[in-house]
């Protein structure tokens, strides 16, 4: 479901908001065995945000659009899990990024799954239940933002909130066939959001359509006088890079799909050499330099410096991996000078990144595979580590990003590849995932909409 | 000596840049005992450098304009020893910006003492011994940038380069009567200086003259390829502040001159509400937690991270109170947790600090007191921890500083001011500083010249 067909549903009064609430929540309770929602939509959660809407212009950039929110970040009156209920807190006030989305006349839904704490690639770490993939259930969602990415794609909402520290808004995208931005940091609030890594954390969306998230991202991005995060991001020009980067070299591919996955990537190596743009290969090895900082290195005890108090005072309170992981940042094994020096490295990295990206784009598979829950359950060290190998780097070098579809790996088996671009880079992001989806230019902007006729008409016969 | 003075006489052929580093070369070794320099200047050194202007255009910027340089910036094939001879290395290039000056016609004239590592705010933490106050030398000079304040004061050179990490390019200002620019983080290259706190560290001038400082910073300015720590900063508007923030509460002077030195801050404090600027008296709180993050958080393992290897593999070669400083930030003091939690305060104290300084300057002592040699060396901690009380917030709230004269604390013991400002707004200072200098506007901005008179008139009676 998209917001531009839910708005022309509104404007001819086919549909009113109050009817797609209620279809989203009959969606979601009939897809409860998937472990989608920590706190479901519920009619009397919703109703006082369905009421704001009679007295809202009907013109608000987001007037009537459902979404959903991502379990780590606020939204007033409804616990805020991090998908810990021991963490559980009530916040009397929205995730600003939340406050500013219901000013712009979305209407929040509930509470999602996730990874607990956003710690995690794969959408199985959470009390709550292992996420299902939206199209082939016995096999991950991806995570952290595991019920954001699947009550999109189900359509239990239009978009979704999810955050991405590491993957987290990327991963889930392209394992449920999704758009997912990652804007610029501190480009979007972060206060009222648990925080992971706070220096990396972003706030993301999912969406069908790409002109959905532009949109979100629209009413989301500033500074906020309250967030010591945010910071003004000079916006970079919105024309196609001058240049497309792939990484060269032979990169493992993984999982149950590894050689499915590889031929996908092979596929859109071919589509890349076709978007009428200078396709470079490079080396990826300072980006995989970084990936690796942020786990093998010193940044988990950023997670540590935010967690640890709350994992000390409540034994037995988290998941027994995401405590293993989280762990792995306190006392000793990291000291305070071994912070600075991969500080150090890190600028030096970030500042490469930005030259080779001064012009240009780069273009990644999102993940290099997927597993079977299953498979997580039994490795869920070295699972979940395989899905960052192409996202871990992205923010510690402070790049934006925009994962999109790119066809399939197999049958209900999405393929995706990640966009990467310097600070700002947003504009030129986007510009070329349109010229991605539609290479020679003939089909309108919105030619991913035919692929959604189907369920919409479905959902027109259920509530019209 | 200004560089206007020096550009009159070369225009009017009364003097050539030869005469003029022959007079400098005769002051240093008049003032040997003072322990200036370590590479004092030296005529076959300096002969490359003259020659070159003979083909040089002579519009360039700072052509014929003679600088000192601190000893922990590379000079190309003149030992760098940070203040310590183990650690001596011969670069075969120059640091960035001393590339810069040099290109732009500014002859280099040798290396100055420091505080080894720069590593003080005293002057007297070198093997190569205690450098003098310049006009008092029973009195600390100042530092870490010691030799390069009291070169310039005493008219060794006509400006000098230092860094700044906790204010060791302020604190030798007002303790010597000059101008000294920290310039906003990043915005000059730190490309070829030895690092004290790499994230933090900037190089910076000192002056008798404004306008001497900010030519400098003309040529200075700019990002460097090859280093990660600069950035394009946004440079602000270069109008007068709004607001002028003066802090409130009563502060503790120190030292000798305790009293002297409250007084001065009080004519001062009279001074700044005459200068037809509204001021506003804030809550210093804020900065001063900053400041005590700096050596009392974890920021010493940043030291640590790029020292330590060489202090742990060369035992005794550290000047004894610098490795004690030193090591305070290594291994078990700090672990990397307790980093990223100063790192988050840290962004919220710049957050609040960016707001406050918004339209606005903040006009603090430059120190509050002065010490005797005699005395540090009794105490040489508190002492130097006493010095920076109103500089060490500047480069962790991310502000650009300008350590400006403010008259006489007693006869021959300056008082200095320090005007601060948000990233990218050295304009502003710039433009505060002359009304400073001069709040009724009706002297030129060249009035401080009068008082070099003296010195220029014999100068040119020993050189012409």
């Amino acid at each position: 479901m998209t917001a531009s067909w839910l708005r022309e549903q509104y404007a001819a009064s086919k549909l009113a908001p109050r009817d797609v609430v209620a279809e989203m929540i009959r969606r979601s309770v009939a897809d409860e065995h998937m472990n989608i929602w920590i706190a479901p939509p519920d009619a009397e959660t919703i109703e006082p945000y369905l009421k704001r809407l009679d007295t809202m212009d009907r013109s608000a950039p987001l007037w009537g659009i459902p979404f959903a929110i991502k379990d780590n970040i606020d939204l007033a009156n409804v616990p805020t899990t991090a998908g810990c209920p021991a963490f559980a807190y009530t916040p009397d006030a929205h995730a600003a990024v939340v406050q500013r989305l219901i000013e712009a006349g979305a209407i929040p839904l509930g509470k999602t799954n996730l990874d607990q704490f956003a710690t995690g690639l794969v959408g199985t770490r959470s009390p709550f239940g292992e996420t299902h993939n939206a199209l082939k259930p016995e096999l991950i969602s991806g995570g952290s933002s595991s019920g954001s990415a699947v009550a999109v794609a189900r359509g239990h909402a239009v978009f979704a909130l999810g955050t991405d520290t590491a993957g987290s808004g990327r991963v889930p995208a392209a394992l449920n066939g999704l758009i997912g931005l990652k804007p610029s940091l501190g480009s979007w609030p972060t206060r009222g959001v648990v925080p992971a890594c706070r220096s990396l954390d972003c706030v993301t969306v999912f969406a069908h359509e790409l002109e959905d998230a532009m949109r979100v991202d629209g009413v989301a991005r500033g500074p906020d006088a309250a967030d010591p995060w945010t910071r003004t991001i000079v916006r970079r020009s919105p024309e196609l890079p001058k240049r497309l980067l792939l990484p060269g070299g032979d990169w493992p591919f993984f999982g149950p799909y590894a050689s499915r996955y590889e031929a996908a990537w092979r596929q859109a190596e071919r589509k890349a050499a076709q978007l009428g743009i200078e396709v470079q290969t490079i080396d990826y090895a300072l980006f995989a330099e970084a990936a690796a900082v942020l786990y093998d290195g010193p940044w988990v005890a950023e997670r540590w410096s935010a967690l640890g108090a709350f994992i000390d005072a409540h034994p037995g309170a988290a998941f027994p991996v995401t405590e293993r992981v989280l762990r792995s940042g306190s006392g000793d094994r990291h000291d305070a000078a071994s912070v600075f020096s991969a500080m150090h490295r890190i600028q030096a990295l970030k500042h490469e990144a930005a030259k080779l990206l001064e012009d240009a784009a780069l273009l990644l598979p999102t993940a290099g595979g997927t597993w079977s829950r299953d498979e997580v359950r039994v490795d869920p060290i070295r699972t979940n580590s395989d899905m960052g190998r192409w996202t871990n780097h992205c923010n510690l070098l402070d790049l934006c990003a925009l994962a999109v579809p790119a066809g399939e790996a197999a049958p209900d088996v999405p393929f995706g590849i990640t966009l990467f671009a310097v600070s700002g880079g947003e504009d030129m992001l986007a510009k070329l995932a349109i010229r991605w989806a539609d290479p020679s230019g003939k089909a309108s902007q919105r030619s991913s909409d035919v692929s959604e006729e189907q369920p919409m008409t479905t959902f027109v016969a259920v509530c019209g």
